[in-house]
């Protein structure tokens, strides 16, 4: 194990890149965060308040790329901007880690798959952060173990708290909507559970056919704009697992976020309970444990573990828990579920593990 | 309130036949068991033995119901009786509260609410027990008290404890499989909490779609037999509420039972937990409830509770709780999504409220 | 197994003598209630509205003794008037169920006793509703399996939910205090669970010692009473066994009650979570579920239980779960718990299983 | 706040040490370890195999005070060290972090208070864990912010699991017992929750009375040494707070610890379901989750928070949230509890804080 820190440089200093940037600069011992990338003033005057004082600031990503002695980049700037930044911090020998998910455009985030494979010492990850929870991974480890027996069944959701500013009209075209903004965590999620390594017959093709349904109840409008803020989907595995996605963004109190193998001998619940801490409060309102607000904080531990985790493959040259082609197949797995939501007929896949296309 | 006692007659003393005869004759003080009909011995010998000597045992069902005096017969015999069970009844001016369902064939259900509009003053019941359970009542209340808000999605599971005899399998043809056998308790209960008096735009037509998965886990041989051991239901209201039906019969940890209702401002969940009784043991398996073993634990006090409310109804006149038309609606959605697993396509409901069969 | 009804007279019709009397005569198949008596105009109207016709109203509780053709009372009064009622119905030959305590004061208490000792033939029980809870019981058959292994502490709660109208202040001198009014019942729990049939070295010494300390918290006038409002009681048994006893009066989200008895093997708990019923409800407020208001709620089915079992016992001719002498030694143990809290020391037992007064 | 390191030494690499030892070196980036004292070569071995190569091994603690560069110092060492280490440390001008507790005797405490006195400029914090997790840090939020109201019972249990090896009966003398060794973290969680800050009316005076029982369930043996495996300790705080403590060392299930502060508006349990996690099983032993197996375990985060808070304190030249003279206290009070459980009686705390030998 080598002693020496890897140079990270961060691209965004938004409300998910500060707390990013200061997780690695404080609690990722094997990193640091040599530079960080923000073309606002006040971005970068945040950096220098906060981030120790040997953190440079930039406004031109490239200059950063180019000039800061930087060997990986973390990326977390609005989505539209991933696929390209990826491609340009490769093309300058950076490993990457990237936030979800790599393009709402499956042609943009499969050409950032084949424009990796030009870089095979470069290890390119994407955040899927709930691989890096400490209680899926127990749960992950009693899968593995064999002792749930087989597997058939999985259900999860996540129901984000509802913020009436509905926000999430607005960027509803560019988040890629419901099943991929909100879904493609439960998606890779569920591929990681019970998904490829679990025996399907044909590897490349490991859905056969996805469902799903949606509602708009807070917000009508999004029904004209083929969105949903409540839907259900279900992907079938072609290893015989059956999972049912409960997606949504009207919680009351708090973001919900569950996860449950079942398997013939027993099943497993993540967070059945939904409970942010180990505060039982007992008053006018009965007995009651509150929620997590966000799912920020649901994963803030494992936001950590996240960066930990990547600096030790890309230091230690391991392979990474989850990387872009991972991406990709979870972003397959949501436009199906978005097509099947919309045409109202289910969506099968070929052979070849590609979509196919509803009349 | 009338304080004369209400005379029953029950038919079949099965399993379940001598639960509910137990229950009619013991703890519902408003009825009088006067007669019982089975044409086993050893069923007569056991009324002999445990139901009061009042109590007259009958092989024939008719003379029963001709010279018993009973002004009421509670028919609980294999399924395929139910039908011709209850007309007869009903023929000797009987009220008849009659296990679920009338009949795994729709035509024939059909026939019975036709029958039974011949005789108005004639009280006819289903027995769908959870309507009578005090929790699901209490979300009941909740519900059309508006705390809930504007529901959206209803989620229910019934899975029975796996019993490795698989005797599902054998009756499977009989039971009418997975969607009806084990799903109509959960149509029937998604109807009644979110169904019809929640503001359908056409009455009639109270469904708009259905579609269903199913999987043979732990009896591929089910599939053979269109049948499946663990499925997942989808039922759309034509109301905006959507229902997620989870149903099978390969649980371990015993009979598992939970119902939750989704509205805008809150959701309550019934059982979620599974938790057969007050008790919390903690050893050497962790900290841990037991669960029901059987529906029949889940609903012991319920199935008591509506044999006291058929009774009341009856002898003050009242309108029943749930008639023949609903259980006749719950079989017809359980058809739809029998047809949905096995066809593989969603299954749409015309303006009358008529399956339209999928090509 | 007789056939016939045991004909039942019921003393007092107050808040509780009115649920035990709706209970008596609609929920217990084999008792049959004859008579009422209650001085009050308005008691006897109620009854007449809400009790089957033929029960007759008294207000002169001799004569109903001798005149209404009644075998069994149940006494339901306020306090004082246990203990003469009691003794008046054993001279007329009825079998007594009596509301806890016999009495406040010992002496009487044991006069009682001694009295009901010229009556072998009549049943006398005490009221000790938590005996005839399920989950209770279902704990009892735990501990008498083994299946917890050596039992060496019991710990329990009965907390009312605070009352601001403080009707327990005034009560303060003839309830006998936290200790006896809300305390009783858990000490004879804790007697019924792990006491003398535990293997006590000697029997007639059942407790060692005793200590105990109480608050005035919303009530500081209760100190001058020599009484509290929140306190806590160890009682040692002979057996080795430690009861630790929390008694209050202050609780926000309803009666909190539990009972928690632990072996070498495993613990068990009733009722750690304090739920009222099965519905979870997640809100603004989080993930909550909703406390028994009251003492009545919780029990509600072990209240009917009882009286179905006093009844059985007397109409078997079989031994009574719970009798005099249990509550005249619960009583002491409570006598004790309040010596010790006024005095401040521990309070002893002597061999014969008397109070040693503290100096 | 400063950009530097704290210089850290490590006295001690037995079981607790190296997790210490690594929990500094690789979780706390404030500190740098820069050396380890430990006789045992095998110590020194795994610290050179697991820890940074820049820390550096020593045999002669003196010798590692003197030269190695350290500015502070964790003392980890078998109990009867403590104290002569932390007054060495001190006297080559080193910060202080002590695990608990300073010394089983009492004077030897008072002592080491009393020479650390001598050093204003030191920091010297004794390690009470608990102090440092996040639930336990939001219950203090809440308990500060009044939403408690007025508080007057406090409730904590520490049950390790049972180790049939029965270790703790041959550490019983140099242990302190039960009541010191496995108490002190809920004495000392007691006065940080509900003591002193909280309106005594004689600050000197935070104590009335303690009383305490105890058993030797598993370990007859412990009698003859005064100690026991169970007990309860009652702790009155001369500001009106009960505090009753459930102490033990033979739980099956787990580390069971929870923590529970009632106030007249609510109260709130830290910990009441003991789990480990956010995983729910259902399998043939029905619904359960896993409790801890250790203090470690359960306390793991917090063991890491507890070096960075002191590093931070250091560094920056705050307070320390705990420090010799909460030590001391809660010593004083855990021997208290032993002499009130040895003899018998209450135990009584005079007007200067100090404990009135009883006769």
């Amino acid at each position: 194990m080598t002693d020496r820190k890897l140079k990270v440089a961060i691209v965004g200093l938004g409300r998910m890149g500060s707390i990013h940037a200061t997780n690695f600069a404080y609690f990722v011992p094997r990193a640091e965060v040599v530079a960080v990338c923000d073309v606002r003033d006040e971005s970068l005057q945040w950096a220098k308040e906060n981030l120790p004082p040997t953190v440079k600031g930039y406004k031109d990503v490239e200059e950063m790329f180019k000039t800061s002695g930087a060997e990986a980049t973390l990326i977390v700037t609005e989505t539209s901007r991933h696929a390209p930044l990826a491609e340009l911090a490769m093309s300058y020998g950076l490993h990457v880690l990237l936030e979800k998910p790599i393009s709402v455009d499956l042609e943009t985030s499969r050409r950032v798959v084949e424009t990796a494979k030009k870089y095979p010492n470069l290890k390119a990850m994407v955040a899927f952060v709930r691989r890096f929870d400490d209680s899926n991974r127990e749960l992950k480890a009693l899968v593995d173990s064999g002792k749930l027996g087989k597997l058939h069944t999985l259900r999860s959701g996540s129901n984000d708290q509802y913020d009436e500013s509905g926000f999430f009209v607005k960027f509803s075209a560019t988040s890629g909507g419901l099943f991929t903004d909100v879904g493609v965590h439960d998606i890779d999620q569920a591929r990681w559970m019970c998904g490829v390594p679990n025996g399907c017959p044909n590897p490349k093709q490991e859905i056969s056919r996805v469902f799903a349904i949606g509602q708009a109840v807070q917000h009508p409008e999004l029904a004209q704009l083929g969105d949903a803020d409540n839907g259900f989907g279900i992907v079938e595995f072609t290893n015989g697992v059956n999972a049912i996605l409960h997606l949504g963004r009207i919680a009351r109190n708090g973001h919900e976020c569950y996860l449950e193998v079942y398997g013939t001998e027993c099943r497993v619940n993540v967070n059945n309970d939904a409970q942010a801490n180990k505060l039982e409060i007992r008053d006018l309102h009965g007995v009651r444990k509150e929620s997590h607000q966000t799912h920020f904080a649901r994963f803030k531990e494992a936001f950590v573990k996240e960066l930990q985790d990547f600096t030790a493959c890309v230091l230690d040259d391991r392979p990474l828990p989850v990387n872009l082609q991972d991406a990709l197949e979870a972003s397959k797995i949501a436009y199906a579920l978005t097509l099947s939501f919309r045409k109202g007929v289910p969506v099968f896949f070929d052979e070849q593990g590609e979509i196919i296309p509803p009349q």
